[in-house]
């Protein structure tokens, strides 16, 4: 049998794998047996020779086998969960949750937190006073039969392997490839126990992914594993060229999430939550099309159902409920300021990275994973692509704990935001399918 | 600036570093700031996409200024290094220091220890009785001016870079990397303080390098690197298709050695000796050709000048001299076997790996870093190539501590040697300088 430095050296060379030495990896490294030095040299041999088709598929079995793998049998029907690569101001999570659970769907999530410029589920659910994202597994399973949906911070005892990759990966400049990207994602949703998996994955400036090629290749590796594995798997690719909506920053993004649940939402996040939605209950076998979906999720809307399930789900899990009617309970940062235009023209676009960069600086994000979020930080933007400012008119509000934030995220929104002579076209959320 | 995972992820795409990058990789890592997970993804990063010319010279001098450097100015003359990178039975540097010190030549070479099938310096002069490899640097430095020879174990605060990088490249599957393996040697010699350095590059089955090109490769860029930083280099390519001389294992290579001293030694290792002897001369300054060097070396051996300073040399680190002329002062092995040819023939070649590891079995090397070598133990071949051997003629005397450790060791060794039918044609000696 070869040693883990002999593994090593072969993955340098560029020999593929076999399962069995994918699953001595993993297993190694979650023991402890394997060093993070060797991992570290393993990652980057990966990254730069690349894993197979099939390595791929069992580095993600592995991984998904490494810990306790959730037992949703006693939900019945077809569980569902969805996944965002990440973005600026992506709180969809947050309405379309909800949303398909009012409709009859079982949505069971183990979520992450924000770290650079992206925000993560998590963060913004614990803005709300009182919610909890730690449950016992059995109070998750029972939660998701009994309301149709519950949220958790995934237990280290779930899909150890990705921990400590990712950790890992984070530290040693081996984040940007497809199979550890891949095998991160849906090892994790392996281990989550979802039968059915919608995976939206963010393109543009504020994404992981820049451009179209790149999430393409993306989207279908993570297709291709998730059912390898067994899983069924609909990817979306979906517009990060400019922030999601108008509000980037814990509490505010639930404040706006909560408004679109009552069909007073922006048209951007709203068209994305319905869409994604109408595929997740097609996906869990609840309507034949997605127009049917989509009319039933519209409908939710509308008769007030859906946010009758928000409200139960965050009641579920401890935090409450009453924001859903009256949103200044929640948390807000205690200074605020506006930024305005410098000139005048159009919005032609957005370094929304940048935006999620001015969102960090105001206390909304965290630098490393060890630091706190202030969850009434954040910024509310005013304009959108296209759309037409004369020099002096607002375009962002800042909010903060303390006025010293705002020099420096004031700067760096104001950057992030280009202003031109033309009109832009409009991109479409929807990049493919 | 950038991070540390920047300059990761610059070398991981194949970016050049700059001299302050690569001096910032190397005091952040002996410092501790770069943790080994890291260095160990750089490394392998530079082992895939290389460094360059300039890269590798940056990369030897910070490592050689990492820690102490050697002070050799208190010593006349142009001082001499003499460095293997390392074979089977290969005590070169045993017969080669005290030949050109007797002939007037200031040789201050720092050593290391043998690993895998390749043996070691310093654990063959620690076989001598008393012997020790540990001098302060004022008694290496007197010593070298005094007696003109001195070799001893590297200190931990020379170069202490490549104390820490050499450990984890040993277990990240990072060793076999020509701009790593140059920036490991040379910036250990320019610590050292040498001003000119011999390197014998060795070529073949019981080498690191197993063919000319690579090892032509290896040779231009050690010479490259050492000359950029200052220093004067000559490498030769040397044979190791087959052990040097006849003993594989500590003692029984310091018994051979003195045997050379006295001009009884094997063919080859006398020749090899002389010529490394004159070329050192010449970059001592000390002959104006090599053969005027080989001339007065030849006369240094036959006049006992060879031995006597090899007696000097090793009374004044603690040894006892008498060995030099009572061999039986060294240890051997409690027991000994003889290896027998299974057919008739002649000696085509060896497995020389196989013959190193066939003496690590026996005791005479270490599989880790931490492990004990027996001095005692190793094994004395009867044959070397093209010799004709009749079936039950010994080919080896194995030597060991008890006889348990016989019956792999003369498998190995069995499995090493070559017997055919027709004739080889003998490989010379040097393969090129």
């Amino acid at each position: 049998m070869d040693s883990i430095v002999e593994l090593i050296e072969h993955k340098r060379d560029g020999q593929a794998h076999s399962a069995e030495e994918i699953e001595r990896l993993v297993r190694s490294y979650v023991d402890g047996d394997m060093p993070d030095y060797q991992m570290a040299a393993w990652l980057m041999a990966a990254f730069l020779r690349g894993l197979d088709a099939d390595e791929t598929v069992w580095l993600t079995k592995a991984m998904a086998e490494s810990g306790d793998m959730v037992d949703l049998s006693p939900v019945p029907g077809i569980k569902v969960d969805k996944h965002s690569t990440g973005g600026v101001g992506d709180k969809t999570t947050l309405v379309v949750a909800p949303l398909v659970a009012s409709c009859g769907a079982h949505i069971a999530k183990m979520s992450g937190r924000g770290l650079g410029h992206t925000g993560g589920t998590l963060d913004k659910l614990e803005s709300i006073p009182g919610f909890s994202v730690f449950l016992p597994i059995e109070r998750f399973v029972a939660q998701v039969r009994d309301i149709g949906i519950a949220v958790v911070a995934q237990s280290d005892d779930i899909d150890p392997a990705d921990k400590k990759m990712y950790a890992l990966r984070d530290v040693t400049g081996t984040v940007p490839s497809v199979p550890l990207i891949v095998s991160s994602i849906i090892s994790k949703k392996i281990a989550g126990g979802a039968d059915a998996i919608l995976l939206d994955v963010k393109v543009g400036s504020g994404a992981f992914m820049k451009t179209d090629d790149e999430a393409r290749v993306l989207a279908a590796e993570l297709t291709r594993v998730g059912q390898a594995l067994g899983r069924k798997v609909v990817c979306v690719l979906s517009d990060m060229d400019q922030p999601l909506g108008h509000a980037v920053g814990n509490a505010l993004e639930v404040c706006e999430a909560i408004r679109t649940l009552k069909g007073e939402g922006p048209e951007d996040l709203t068209q994305l939550a319905v869409a994604l939605g109408a595929k997740l209950l097609v996906l869990g076998g609840l309507v034949s099309s997605e127009d049917a979906g989509a009319r039933m999720l519209r409908e939710s809307i509308e008769t007030g159902k859906a946010l009758h399930t928000f409200k139960r789900w965050v009641a579920a899990q401890g935090g409450d409920p009453a924001v859903a009617d009256d949103t200044s309970l929640l948390p807000l940062g205690n200074v605020a300021t506006v930024v305005t235009a410098e000139k005048s023209g159009y919005i032609q676009g957005f370094d929304t990275e940048g935006v999620g960069r001015a969102a960090m600086l105001l206390g909304a994000g965290r630098e490393k994973a060890d630091d706190t979020v202030d969850p009434g930080a954040g910024l509310v933007l005013s304009v959108k692509t296209g759309d037409r400012v004369a020099a002096g008119d607002p375009i962002a509000t800042l909010y903060a704990s303390c006025e010293e934030r705002f020099e420096a995220a004031a700067s760096r929104l104001g950057a992030s935001v280009h202003v031109g002579d033309t009109r832009p076209a409009r991109a479409p959320l929807f990049r493919e399918v």
